[in-house]
């Protein structure tokens, strides 16, 4: 028998704002963290093939929102360009809106910074394991979806590993129908291509080098991805007990761990003003189209 | 010296309703027919190189909002499909999100349906002159923009020539650079021959047959598509001064014109009650993404 887990959210201040953060909490009002506190597995069975996926990013937008680690509670807040301390779009790529799919993290995985990855010779990003969802549903921000595991890209970005999940909503009309990862071709043809060419190539409208994935640009499949899930739940697992080398991280629920924190009134009262705001306008810089040369494609 | 022009719209019921009508209105809160009132030429020079076009469907997005042509005052409606009597949406054609580009319509043009066209054999589809605005800036459904033409695209659909001008916003960062349709492929590379398979099968998807576009998919260049719009703008001449072939057709303030509406007192009322409503949330279909098998793309 499936456990039901169930989410809702507590948004404070207008998107697209510096001010906004999206909290979660359980059907009981419970205050959680998006990172810790939800499952990674979506049913009881401790083994089975469904997890959790927080979405952060919807398909075809562009407002790069993240589980945030320094923050109490571990909130959904959109992300501030180191460079410029303004708040962080993601480019619209040509041919492409925004995101190829709606994107978001694995809770209770973690990145470990001081593994080393062999197959990628490179660490960790210190992160939980980012996912890409591919069915047809446009999600929202901080929406809770149940997924299964097709396979996963190798993105070495500013030389971390960062992993890319390839997954799919198990409510999609095609989720039947796209097993692993051989699949996603005959029912979505170019959509592989295509997401390594983005991985590629989206941060050169910013001034950065086209970034490199491992294994010649081609995913692997979803026994890799399987596995790969595991062990970043096991980094985590050491995370949260206190065993791995780490700074100290953002906890409220999770029993026996040496970070848990007791709810404090600030955190109740800021969470407390609930308010839904309205979007802020976005940048018109959003509306930009880059067209990326050839040579820059890597072909 | 430029004549400036500046037009609002007064928005009435729900976007994304049967009951949503955009009107437009002078400056001086004079009601006028988008189609017939806004002129063509947005500057005083009738030789001039500047065109009004009105926006109908802003770039990603898929609503198929048009003018109205049997409306009194010829408001923008969303469009309804014949076979199922339901609300129109252009559905996403992979790896597109919506239009590619803003999309409307030149005012004071006419495709006359009696008039064979040599170059593409086929009749004109009844409708005001299509454009398509390459330009950055995602543009709104009302919005009177100036453009240069650039080129045009000659699609036939359902056995009528339905040209498709190629146009680009005068504000646009590029615009002084883009001058001919030569220029496009050199700042936007891809957009052409995307912009032709996509109107070759965009329709697929509700079960139409691919479109044929003449001259072998390419578009003809700005010598051409300029004597089109002066002989589309002269069928509408002859459409409002009567001498066409011609339905009755609603037109409100063009003097002289044996069809000049006297404002009535059930529209100034229908019209007065702008109301701004928020939209009506988009079916879950228009999230679908269509994967179009090669073969379609006739390649």
């Amino acid at each position: 028998m499936p456990m039901v887990h169930s989410f809702r959210t507590r948004k404070i201040g207008a998107p697209f704002t510096k001010e906004h953060e999206i909290y979660f909490e359980t059907d009981n009002g419970e205050l959680i963290s998006p990172f810790h506190d939800i499952p990674l597995f979506a049913q009881s069975n401790v083994g089975g093939e469904v997890f959790n996926m927080v979405v952060e990013i919807p398909r075809w937008t562009n407002a790069k929102f993240e589980i945030n680690k320094e923050t109490p509670l571990n909130p959904i807040k959109q992300d501030i360009a180191k460079s410029t301390k303004e708040l962080r779009f993601v480019p619209n790529i040509y041919p492409f809106k925004g995101y190829l799919w709606n994107y978001g993290a694995l809770p209770q995985t973690w990145e470990d910074p001081h593994h080393m990855t062999k197959d990628t010779n490179a660490k960790g990003d210190n992160d939980p394991i980012d996912v890409i969802e591919i069915g047809d549903q446009v999600g929202e921000t901080g929406q809770v979806k149940q997924v299964k595991l097709l396979g996963v890209f190798g993105l070495i970005d500013q030389g971390e590993t960062d992993w890319k999940l390839v997954t799919i909503d198990i409510n999609d009309p095609l989720a039947n129908m796209i097993n692993d990862i051989g699949d996603v071709e005959k029912h979505k043809p170019g959509l592989l291509k295509d997401t390594a060419r983005f991985f590629r190539i989206y941060k050169i409208p910013q001034g950065k080098k086209a970034n490199t994935l491992a294994f010649h640009n081609m995913p692997r499949n979803k026994a890799y991805a399987t596995q790969l899930v595991y062990e970043t739940h096991d980094y985590w697992k050491a995370l949260v007990n206190g065993t791995a080398v780490n700074k100290k991280i953002q906890n409220l629920s999770i029993e026996g761990s040496p970070f848990k924190l007791a709810p404090n009134a600030d955190m109740v009262v800021a969470v407390s003003m609930e308010n839904n705001l309205p979007a802020a306008p976005l940048p018109s810089t959003v509306d930009e189209w880059h067209y990326i040369d050839k040579w820059h494609d890597g072909k």
